[in-house]
């Protein structure tokens, strides 16, 4: 295996082909998806039990030599407490492709598997880059012109405020590099614009990105999250959790409320088609699929996380994701801007 | 003046009368709104400047013996530092009217104005119940089968475990007294449903009301929060705050892609209308003028926080509660429950 990754090469992805809910499925669809988009720039490499995978491959009669199998005998499942996998589970699909990546073999994961087994798993393989506390994931948040990422949405739950400057910090990288942001707006998220509003932990996170050499624009509150006003929103990783999950459920809430109106008859049921239709238009901008996984940010390698029922469409956009991670040397980034910021 | 509050009593109420953002004009609708409906049950105290609300009275013609007008000097406005004002406005319309309630004259506030104001008035003015290191603000959020209510939402921004604890047992019997549950399904907001899960925070607190008499169902995630599965949900006023004025955005994102989808002709103008209509219906569930603003628990005395831009109708409402509140004595019950609990 060639060990370099500079632009001009193929990025060599690893895909947990045992992780979703749909395993192996809708990895193996959405790697062939990402092959015969990008066959050029890409090679993939499914990691997972060899005979399902070849099974299921032979199915789909498709042939490439930039699409490999490594096999690895053990799989995680729910009955796993997912931060101790790496110790139970050291031969399972996330562990086999992380070791992988940890020889330069390879130079991203893209999994769907369990968020807290892919995060416990990817940091202690890989380790932290240096200067992180805590790594951390973020999510994208639809806004009226375009959206705004939210770090941390729960790989660090306790923070201190250095880490959620670590979080502004590595969120500004990747919405610069990217989300091709110039100058990426941060905002901390609290409950009040001024700066003496919010938590002990957001007061003292206010003086630390007053000093730094990010755009920070100051306090954001709830409300703002989705007017914005901001490309990059640090928060803890409970209250970003929280929020994420909410959102989701929002939605459904919505579709239920539009469904039981339909059914006492507050409109013609010959409207509800349309509407339902429209909403789906609407919401679509909340769609997890088109974003492409998050970004485990902090970690010396490149991990993409996915939903569980992600899919095809959505696993190869992962696959995209990863290749562009990695081409664009984010993690070069980030050690460059923390030790500006140190 | 009579100084009792006996169930068959009317019920004293104060209205600051230069709280919210159309004062003193829709506090004095909702106060006569009010008395139109429950005259012989209530006797309404307007606070503040006398000269303007007689004014605006007068132009109403209505004359109620139950409507009374109490002046105060002082209006608290944007320039002032709302948790200042108890020392820096202490002849404000809040003020006056805590005065009131203290002396057993008025038994309960109905403000509008600014809510750290309110509450840093409120609280200073007539002292937490004993036993009670945090007063705390609930909202009401939809779910699918009825609502919950979330507490804190923003009276107390950092919390220990020992406050989110008084926060359920006081959400508890809210819902018990109010809201006329049996045995309110209390949950703990957190990062994952098992008990180990969760913030430092959030993990000492499970301990804490799993040893209680209350009704607790466990962790719940921020997907649950409008599912249903809950009557009362505590969290510290950090998080509460941020989901309370989340959602609120979530609708105005809702209705300003609704319209831009119509602008670029995705689907017939002509049915924006429709949509539109139906929109707020769903959304109505959201609404807080329904629900009769929010009740400041915890204190020595009852006070009532509503939105800046409470319409009459909302205002009426917040009356309405504030006269339950005081019938159902739910501070004694608080008392009650909060002494098994300790």
């Amino acid at each position: 295996m060639d060990t370099s990754n500079g632009t001009n090469d193929k990025i060599r992805i690893a895909v947990d082909a045992m992780g979703g809910d749909f395993f192996p499925k809708n990895e193996i669809l959405g790697a062939i998806l990402a092959l015969k988009e990008k066959g050029d720039k890409l090679e993939i490499t499914l990691v997972g039990n060899e005979n399902l995978i070849r099974d299921f491959l032979q199915k789909q009669s498709y042939v490439n030599k930039e699409l490999k199998v490594v096999h690895a005998e053990e799989v995680i499942n729910m009955h796993d407490v997912p931060s101790e996998t790496y110790k139970t589970k050291p031969k399972s699909s996330l562990s086999v492709a992380l070791d992988l990546q940890k020889d330069k073999k390879l130079d991203a994961l893209i999994s769907t598997g369990n968020t807290g087994a892919v995060l416990a798993n990817s940091i202690l393989k890989l380790g932290r880059i240096k200067g992180v506390g805590r790594p951390t994931i973020g999510s994208l948040f639809p806004t009226d012109s375009g959206e705004t990422m939210v770090f941390d949405v729960g790989a660090s739950v306790d923070c201190k405020p250095t880490h959620l400057l670590e979080f502004a910090v590595m969120g500004s990288v990747y919405m610069n590099h990217v989300f091709n942001i110039e100058k990426p707006k941060v905002g901390l998220l609290s409950v009040g614009e001024e700066k003496s509003k919010g938590s002990e932990l957001s007061i003292e996170t206010f003086r630390l990105l007053e000093k730094s050499n990010l755009n920070f624009i100051g306090n954001v509150e709830g409300g703002d999250i989705l007017r914005g006003k901001t490309d990059v929103i640090v928060c803890d990783g409970f209250v970003g959790n929280i929020i994420l999950k909410f959102t989701e459920s929002v939605l459904d809430l919505l579709k239920s409320k539009f469904k039981q109106y339909a059914d006492k008859g507050f409109f013609k049921k010959i409207w509800i088609g349309m509407m339902n239709k429209t909403l789906r238009v609407v919401i679509k901008d909340f769609d997890y699929q088109g974003y492409g996984g998050v970004h485990l940010l902090g970690i010396n390698g490149v991990t993409i996380i996915g939903h569980g029922k992600s899919t095809p469409l959505a696993i190869k956009n992962m696959i995209f994701r990863g290749e562009e991670v990695v081409r664009k040397k984010v993690n070069e980034q980030i050690k460059r801007v923390l030790s500006e910021n140190n």
